[in-house]
């Protein structure tokens, strides 16, 4: 097929869902709340199974409340799936997730008024609970589809409001009657905002996603004695602030000395009794650690530790560490990375190709079949906030990628 | 006088009032809670008062509610002026202040039970909120007993339960008719724990005390900009808690490396989102300079002032100070620190010259007399803690020391 007498994605049709999924959890500054499983992401979901009933594909609900729509409505062979989610974060922005899943839609309404025809079918799934903000962990869905994660658990998972998932999903009408994990696509592509400031700062339209990053995290809990600021000379503390600070800089500079894609990051710093003229007697923090290469995450890993030895040794000070969630890399499939750059630069837009640093749908799906991502720049960087935003024409630019790459591995002629 | 013939304390005597008082807001783990001007202090207060009546004093309470006792009852010239506080933090221990007020009734009783002379009256003062955990600031009543505050802004300050300082003196019945500022004493002698663990560590029973730190306590607010953890580059960030780290590790390393009596503490920190995987937008910070010296009190402000504006330029964040608070340092009379230092050794304890770390009514009586202070070890340096302690015999000693000294003083024939 060649690109230039390609069918072209309706822009204006894509933006219109974003805005009309967006008004449900409007939450009035251009942001958008839908936390997985409440009434909001109730109303999203039939808002989404309706416009796939209106495109004559066949909706499915399997039983931890995914979402298929399969067209045609009749094809059984292994369909190339596109998607993400449709849940946000409390403080979330209206592209995240939403955008693969329209997107996707897009992409069957542009291939289907096209009258051309496909070697196998077509599916968009919406995942449930990527986000994990209202139920751990995240991407929670998509690891019940791929058999990662036994169905009953999940089911049983309980939400930071106390509520339990699977009851939930009862309350809201998605717990469906497929069958959990799901069959196995031929392929997987997600369109995604990148969340961070890479490509914009670099003046590339479409991000080529080799993989996402392995993640470590970790809570340090560093227990030293409480004592006067004033009376206690320097040489007689145990000072538990300072420790946490010597972990903050010790992973900033190691994670800069490692160079390559490894992030470091303390997010959360606590001390007790946390008073300006007494030393601290207790500091908990968490360092969060991510590189693409497994081996390279794992010696960060030994590093970091290493380094808590010495610093408790040296401050007199007890030091325990507790893993909070660790991932190991994904790298996505060779074949559809290349697609994705060779169809980005075909429609003439600048591409790179880079990891992905926070999580996504596409790194379950890329233990099933093969699959790949296509980013697009987040203005700023900024994300999980209602200021997230992407200008109009690079949402068009990864639109179009997207259907050029799906076109490709559904054969379109 | 030989010391030799010198009268003794009754340290039985002296433990039996120390227990007394701690009975009033006893806390039931072996710490007392008398915040400034409540009920519980307003027992404390009648049961001192009627301890100085018992042994003839004459009680005057000035317009902020200090206490002073003077002996013998009719005495007009300047006293040798013992004293202390007996408000105490909301975790307070049964020692802080108590100890300097009840010692000076022992050696008061002590003075009288020996039948001899003395050129000059005894006097011991009970000052109002030196604490300031319930009025701000500390040392408040013997601020304005040196005229270092107006009368009519101590009485208006505000606590922490939105009570009025003058309200409450009214309403437990301790706003005094007699004159504040008062009268300018003799000299000024205070028995206190040392609230650290120097002399304990050194082994040594009395601290001969120098003066009093200067303190600079600063509020540090860092604004930087909120980013994915995973998403965002090292080179990309500007990271508020990172920041706060380096200032944390910079105030300890420039302590340790100007030495003497400097010290440097971050009490408090704060991040903002407070989020696993964001990178802070804010660090809010507390960093807490004390010196024995004031030079170099000023030059350790102007060492961190200099490392945070090179700081800001390099992380690319804006950083604002406040001064939370200011004290110059405090040198105590240099022959009262001899008369210390010598009446200890004349007693066969040991003893070292040192200066406080924290703040004490004797460094504003300081502005106005010949002052000085004894020292008594706090076992593992705990204080404002219910686990406050000192060994019985070091008690004794210091109230020895206290006696030997004020003897001196009043001129004991």
């Amino acid at each position: 097929m060649s690109v230039l007498h390609a069918p072209t994605i309706d822009l204006d049709r894509l933006l219109w869902r974003i805005g009309a999924l967006a008004a449900i959890g409007d939450t009035g500054d251009g942001g958008a709340c839908r936390l997985a499983l409440t009434d909001d992401d109730r109303v999203g979901r039939e808002l989404v199974a309706a416009w796939m009933d209106e495109l004559d594909m066949r909706v499915e609900v399997d039983a931890i409340g995914n979402i298929r729509g399969t067209w045609p409505a009749e094809a059984q062979d292994p369909p190339v799936m596109m998607g993400s989610h449709i849940d946000t974060v409390r403080t979330g922005g209206i592209l995240d997730g939403n955008l693969g899943v329209l997107a996707g839609l897009e992409v069957v309404e542009t291939i289907a008024a096209s009258g051309r025809s496909i070697e196998r079918p077509l599916c968009v799934a919406v995942f449930t609970d990527e986000e994990g903000a209202r139920y751990p962990p995240d991407m929670l869905g998509s690891l019940a589809f791929v058999g990662g994660i036994d169905l009953e658990a999940a089911l049983g998972t309980v939400g930071i409001d106390g509520s339990v998932l699977g009851e939930e999903l009862d309350r809201i009408g998605f717990a469906g009657a497929f069958p959990c994990p799901g069959p196995v696509p031929h392929s997987y592509v997600e369109l995604h905002i990148e969340q961070g400031p890479v490509l914009e700062a670099d003046g590339i339209t479409i991000g080529a996603v080799t993989g996402v990053q392995g993640i470590s995290w970790q809570e340090v809990v560093i227990r030293g004695q409480s004592n006067h600021a004033g009376t206690t000379p320097m040489s007689h503390r145990h000072d538990a602030g300072y420790a946490a600070g010597a972990v903050t800089t010790f992973v900033r500079d190691m994670a800069l000395e490692m160079g390559g894609s490894q992030v470091a990051t303390v997010g959360r710093i606590s001390l007790i009794p946390d008073l300006v003229n007494v030393v601290a007697n207790t500091a908990t923090l968490t360092v969060d650690l991510r590189n693409t290469d497994g081996p390279s995450l794992a010696e960060a890993e030994r590093r970091l530790s290493g380094f808590l030895d010495e610093l408790a040794q040296a401050e007199g000070v007890t030091i325990e560490t507790r893993s909070l969630a660790e991932f190991d890399p994904v790298d996505f499939d060779p074949d559809i990375v290349d697609l994705v750059e060779r169809t980005a630069g075909a429609l003439g837009h600048t591409v790179s190709r880079m990891p992905s640093g926070a999580g996504h749908d596409a790194q379950m799906l890329a233990r099933v079949c093969p699959t790949g991502m296509v980013f697009v720049p987040s203005i700023a960087g900024i994300s999980h906030n209602p200021a997230e935003a992407t200008d109009r024409d690079d949402l068009g630019a990864g639109a179009a990628v997207l259907l050029g790459v799906v076109s490709e591995l559904v054969g379109l002629r």
